[in-house]
């Protein structure tokens, strides 16, 4: 498929980024990091490499030497987009037949402690650890250092990315209508998030009526009917990759006096969850403070997920906000708060907002209103 | 974003791959295979399970015993369109703040020597690793045994996904046209590969002019102008979830006499190495009956990759045409032949069809002419 939208932060963006890497690479005693396709190397070099069964991988020594890319020759054209030239790394290509992880080694030329990113899959993770004979371990307590705290220029992207979010659902009653398949109500969802500035529809969740009470369902074709409250979970990439993620719940004409008043708890626990973020507190305090609230309105057992996941290059990664997560917040941390409540074969509803934490609370990305919406 | 297209085999063919699965894992002196999700996952149950870091993962015992499913509470739903429940599989649903790792180890009660399928991210095969206190194995040598050999359903399948390719390279003159980009062109591929049956475009490659040079290349926005050389590689899904994939070159007005020529040699490359296509050969004797060719025609150099790749539920599997790739083909067995010249900042040409390894050659799933086809 086409792959628009190749834009970069300038090359000194990603030059800290590597620097800072290796040091807490060395601070942790390992030897390198190494970083195969996926929002790490994206984060690290600006590339968006996607190769799968031939390795490519960013290796990172922990001395500070310059890093290198292991890459098929035939998809050295990749890494044009990327900051690799300008940041002079070395280039090492590999043709159909070579060991490419014995490159790795090569060019590595240290010890044999490496850690590697979250996505890297078991196809080379597993010839990597027989090659250095011994288990890499998991690059994320570094980088999660690195990529959970967004600079300036990141908040930025995240809340063009919330404004746009926000626009496709201030057109909503454009596209929820009864009659309409849930199928026919995505297809022009996923229009509009790309009329409104992503590069892409990432997902897009129309949960009507009973498929509202399955937090994962995406859509189908089922009639939306007169009464039917829907949640709506949309979201999508801006430039240079960054992703909104927002919900809302709606209705079709005039909800039960029942879903009324649970949505209104609902409502109170997001609110209680984006006001108990600020530095310092522990990512499961915010969970907390939304499952507290449902649970004292006796709606416990229908909350049936995690309050948050972080948010940047990819759709979810750290800071998790969920019960048992001890993570202290800091500023500049990104994540959504989404409660939700699911009743099995009824309705459901969830009400998602990405914020940042700021120096005594935190910037909501999504300024549209929390309420059921009627349409 | 929408998920259509959920059919699969009856439950009996899942059966029968699941037993199988455990037989091999008892051959190979191990305790139990590990499936997270990708098409090893949609081979043995048909799930089309999608979830990255919380994990799901089927759980196979080599004793024979009934397998187990571990799923997330909220992605229990995600289930309903595989054979798991005609299969009466073990469901082992979790929420948030559980160990999943643990539930592994609970449901399968044996020993420790565990294989893993090669899209298992390190996310979850490091902490697995951990669990078990060993670095688990490889799934493929099991699997690839399974998956490589294509029953008759699978082969209808290919045979359907190649039909509907052709029809698009059948209208490819509506499509690719003096004046367009290849964006404009690759959107209207795009359309049309949908249109003629696929569930999705999996891939759209418009290499025009010095484009063509390069294998990996996708679109971009040159325009196609008038003598150009353009490679066009396409391909996506057909239900239940089996991929097309072929590539044809065409030229914009006449070619040179210099790429007539060179254009013949890999016809002649490619027609050869379908021809070396039978049971009991190896898959780098095919690599070799193409490369031998391009060689005596002084075009080694330009023939940078490997010859072809197998596809079923994925569009890159075993066996791989490649040399060094010592194993046997058998019938059943289905793959790409697809040699291609490339000169660096000039043009490309590159011819694709699948083939199904039969009793006394091949049967290739793609019909349409293989040469320089005149627009």
């Amino acid at each position: 498929m086409s792959s628009h939208g190749e834009s970069r932060f300038t090359s000194d963006v990603y030059e800290a980024r590597l620097e800072r890497a290796a040091e807490l690479t060395r601070a942790a005693h390992l030897d390198a990091l190494l970083i195969t396709p996926g929002p790490d190397l994206q984060y690290l070099i600006g590339s968006r490499a996607q190769s799968f069964e031939r390795l490519t991988c960013l290796v990172i020594p922990a001395s500070g030497a310059t890093p290198s890319v292991i890459i098929p020759k035939l998809e050295l054209a990749s890494l044009g987009a990327s900051a690799a030239g300008e940041l002079g790394l070395q280039i090492v290509d590999w043709t159909d037949g070579v060991d490419p992880y014995g490159l790795i080694k090569t060019v590595l030329n240290a010890g044999a402690r490496t850690a590697v990113d979250d996505h890297m899959p078991a196809l080379h993770l597993l010839p990597i650890a027989e090659k250095f004979g011994q288990l890499p371990v998991s690059a994320t307590p570094m980088l999660r250092q690195l990529r959970m705290l967004k600079d300036d220029t990141e908040i930025a992207a995240l809340r063009q990315a919330g404004a746009a979010i926000d626009r496709v659902h201030a057109r909503m009653g454009e596209f929820l209508r009864v009659g309409r398949t849930e199928a026919e109500v995505a297809a022009d969802i996923t229009a509009a998030i790309v009329e409104e500035g992503h590069t892409a529809a990432a997902f897009v969740i129309v949960g009507s009526g009973p498929h509202g009470a399955d937090p994962h369902h995406e859509v189908s074709d089922r009639v939306i009917e007169d009464g039917d409250v829907v949640v709506i979970d949309i979201g999508g990439p801006v430039e240079p990759g960054y992703f909104s993620d927002s919900t809302r719940t709606y209705v079709l004409g005039e909800p039960s006096e029942e879903v009324a008043a649970q949505y209104a708890e609902l409502e109170r626990a997001q609110a209680a969850a984006v006001a108990a973020v600020r530095p310092g507190v522990t990512a499961a305090s915010v969970d907390a403070a939304a499952r507290d609230l449902l649970a004292k309105a006796g709606l416990a057992e229908y909350f049936v997920h995690r309050t948050g996941h972080g948010i940047g290059l990819s759709v979810h990664e750290e800071p998790y906000i969920v019960s048992g997560n001890g993570i202290r917040l800091e500023t500049g941390m990104a994540f959504s708060i989404e409660p939700g409540i699911y009743f099995s074969g009824a309705w459901g509803a969830r009400i998602e907002d990405i914020v940042v934490v700021t120096a005594d609370g935190c910037e909501s990305m999504n300024k549209r209103p929390h309420g059921l919406t009627r349409l």
